[in-house]
């Protein structure tokens, strides 16, 4: 479904605009890397231990970069978004740490997970102290504006993931339920991320709201995008296998697609295999059929698309910028990746 | 152990200084509630009934009491208290829920924990939601300082949360590991929660610091009644049982003051019980005759009393109020409790 990518000659990881953005970026991304490992210390050894296995294991740092990028294109020229950026990792790294322990994960980015490692107790409670760490970062910043943007954003996540799991394994999860969950927990700390920058750079409420709306748009695309490729990677994903997603009977759009085609055989096999987690060898192949057959990763694919455009629409209200085009090519690969 | 209390002709129930605290302030009081139950309100439906379980199963609010009092101790007239009490009420109900997965508890407060009935996945998200609210509510109230007394708070318990962990069912447990765990894990937030109504009041640094410093040994008094209490309450204790540490292998200060004194055969016994936690019928009776041997829960509790003094000597340096012997009397309830 991706054979436009595939077939450039260029390797994909040369065409992801954020490793584009960590080389433009690199020295605020220095100083943002030596805050995060600076201040995920403690006198209390398993903390730095258990923090430092999932943050050392890296991930690409998508929301410290929209922050870095943010401030950089409203030519912001002081240090607070590198404590800000750290703030924002620390929030992720919370999430993914208490996600793991609520998805009883094994692996995250390619590794143990944390929690599989260290035990749930301790995730809980490293995630804990990392989300009030963070909160301490904001206090030493001193802005009112940022501790409001990011104290709404981390209740926002929690609100999205406890929605999430009252309506997992439901197959009448219905397609606004789910642009409910992923506006909450993927896109509303990427909206901060990049809201965030814009505040810092003390830009008009017009151009913080455009910033905050291009975060917005790149979280739900990416998202979406992410939901696809869990049924279509062209290849092993950074820490995810093809599939995860149908094995926990996560409720994505692709599925939802789906089931408004479904037949009485179709709606009896999702509801088996989503439902009541009862599933066999060749369902997933099963799975990938049907949704073909109703076009179903496709028009998922367009829904991207269009906030995608959306996201592009909120950049060009922005200043010029060399930046700005990184930003479109970013939210432009969120959608046409194949990984 | 405690029958000066129990020869007293009154019920013990009123003689508990936070009742007496309930009604001097209970304007403030039903205010503070008021807040609770509004602002722990989601359009997520989970959120509000889980939270709602454990909020409604009450316990005394005592660390709201402590910020009431506190700023009505030096004559404020204004309302900043009533959501700031609402802060440290939700991170307390955060830290409880945390705290029941991290435990794995059946019961809190007498009732069915919130991980038993909900799951621990519920649990943990609703935790988090109720931390992030906590800091929206304090973001809206506007003083960096509160944010910086509140923050520190959250960090420095989730670091005792893990340290508690990391020598969880070690019996090689220092005197000084215990307190640096009781000061995290209870008296920092009690200490907050006083030293927050000195802020709003607008306090010298100096009466902010022994109004915080009251709170603190207040916390810490408090815990160690509480860990004596576990083997010797002389009745069942609102939500916990006689024995409840001993099952889960907690070292309590009555047992590293044992564990001091202990022959060979004690050493086996304590290492069996609260490190391998291989425990048979009459093991609870056997701990309880050992520390009565070596006057292990007197020598706890003459502890107590040592950090209750320092409270009064705190309280002392404050301005003269009728809430300044509220306060007394709470701390020498605190130690001389028997239930």
């Amino acid at each position: 479904m991706k054979s436009s990518a595939s077939s450039k000659t260029q390797p994909s990881v040369l065409e992801n605009p954020l490793d584009k953005l960590s080389v433009i970026l690199k020295d605020d991304l220095a100083d943002v890397n030596a805050l995060i490992l600076q201040r995920m210390q403690s006198e209390v050894p398993l903390i730095p231990q258990l923090a430092g296995h999932l943050i050392a294991a890296g991930g690409k740092r998508i929301r410290p970069l929209l922050t870095l990028a943010s401030a950089a294109l409203f030519g912001y020229q002081g240090k607070r978004q590198h404590k800000l950026s750290a703030c924002v990792e620390f929030i992720h790294t919370a999430t993914l740490l208490h996600d793991d322990v609520v998805d009883d994960s094994d692996q995250r980015r390619g590794k143990s997970s944390a929690n599989a490692l260290f035990g749930n107790e301790a995730a809980v409670l490293v995630g804990d102290f990392l989300f009030s760490r963070s909160f301490q970062l904001m206090v030493e910043d001193g802005s009112l504006d940022v501790l409001r943007i990011l104290s709404t954003a981390s209740a926002v996540i929690a609100e999205g993931e406890v929605l999430q799991l009252s309506i997992a394994n439901n197959i009448e999860t219905t397609e606004d339920q789910y642009f409910r969950v992923i506006r909450a927990k993927t896109a509303e700390l990427f909206a901060a991320a990049c809201e965030v920058g814009a505040v810092v750079a003390e830009r008009t409420p017009a151009e913080c709201k455009a910033m905050r709306d291009y975060g917005m748009y790149l979280g739900i695309a990416f998202q979406i995008s992410d939901d696809v490729l869990d049924y279509a990677a062209s290849e092993k994903r950074l820490g995810k296998s093809v599939g995860d997603d149908f094995k926990e009977g996560k409720m994505t759009l692709p599925v939802i697609h789906a089931l408004a085609k479904a037949n009485g055989a179709e709606k009896e096999f999702w509801s088996r295999c989503l439902a009541e987690l009862q599933q066999k060898d060749g369902d997933l192949q099963e799975a990938f059929a049907i949704l073909k057959k109703h076009n179903a990763l496709e028009s998922a694919l367009a829904e991207a698309r269009k906030y995608a455009g959306l996201g592009i629409k909120a950049l060009e209200s922005l200043p010029a910028h060399p930046l700005r085009q990184h930003l479109t090519d970013l939210i432009v690969f969120a959608v046409e990746r194949d990984y």
